[in-house]
């Protein structure tokens, strides 16, 4: 019997612990995710891999958890909007939702609907381990409308090569998200 | 000669300097208030208040002043956005600006252009207190353009009684704004 890795994922959001889950379920990863449900705290600043380096230098320093752990962040940046909702997509999505994004987004054409979806990964080896980076993007569109039911947040905004990440199935989103990889590329730093 | 009380404003907004400033000489309040140039962590929380307590534990635990301290956090809260943009409202500004509340704002009427802005003073006296909290608010309403070059920030879309903060002189919303009021409730209770 082999014994797997084990390490720790501290997120609120039971959505990213399934896709973690399913990506080391497809990739054969040696490796067993725990979760924790906690809502870590996150500092207002103006990058996602800022928030998740602070957010895991935090709980490194203030909270008793002795084993590897890892926390992400994720925001949608639309340079059309300055960068907008960014690492404050959470907040916004929770307000002005994505009828607001569509009403922000209201005349802009071509290129100006370009967006960015970004996750970093913060990964802490060790009570005393500086947190690594993991960090991936993809690159798509907002859509004129809302479409499609799967998914979470902006999902039905986001399009990439003619559909939005919620109208793909989960296997289908898992292959591109910006969440996937920067999982991906933890993944392949701890197995 | 009366030896005046001495306490330090931690903030990086010259604006919000001068708007104390103002105040303490109008009111002849026997206080000096120093400034401190510094741009305080904010947490990602969903009230000024807590965001301003936050703020103040944090530099009372890890940064050297020894004197009585006090900093602010302040937000455009509205209703029919269901609080945006909160005590995000710097961030907001710095992206989508008020254009972008207007585009949010466009074909609400009567009520529902409701605003409030809020300020939270959080003042440590000592290194082992309590920060206290002292809260103003003004009720008013988004103008339906942006109207008047004074103030700063959302100041030229915040109407009340019919004229916008950025329409009035200084002295003029000195007198009504939330800021002022957290700031007169704060004077009163260290003078």
């Amino acid at each position: 019997m082999s014994s797997r890795k084990k390490v720790l994922f501290i997120t609120s959001n039971a959505h990213k612990v399934q896709e973690i889950q399913e990506l080391v379920a497809a990739e054969s990863r040696a490796i067993t995710i725990e979760h924790l449900d906690y809502n870590c705290p996150e500092l207002q600043l103006d990058t996602v891999e800022e928030v998740a380096r602070e957010s895991a230098t935090y709980i490194r320093d203030r909270i008793a958890i002795k084993q590897p752990f890892f926390l992400e962040d994720s925001g949608l940046h639309i340079p059309a909007l300055n960068g907008f909702p960014g690492p404050f997509s959470a907040f916004v999505f929770r307000t002005i939702g994505n009828e607001g994004i569509l009403r922000l987004m209201a005349g802009q054409t071509g290129e100006d609907r370009t967006a960015t979806f970004k996750t970093a990964v913060a990964y802490c080896e060790s009570r005393t381990a500086t947190p690594l980076l993991f960090v991936g993007t993809v690159k798509g569109r907002i859509a004129e409308t809302a479409r499609g039911t799967n998914g979470f947040g902006y999902d039905p905004l986001f399009e990439f090569r003619g559909k939005t990440f919620a109208e793909m199935s989960r296997e289908e989103k898992n292959k591109r998200s910006h969440r996937s990889r920067a999982f991906m590329k933890f993944l392949t730093h701890i197995t």
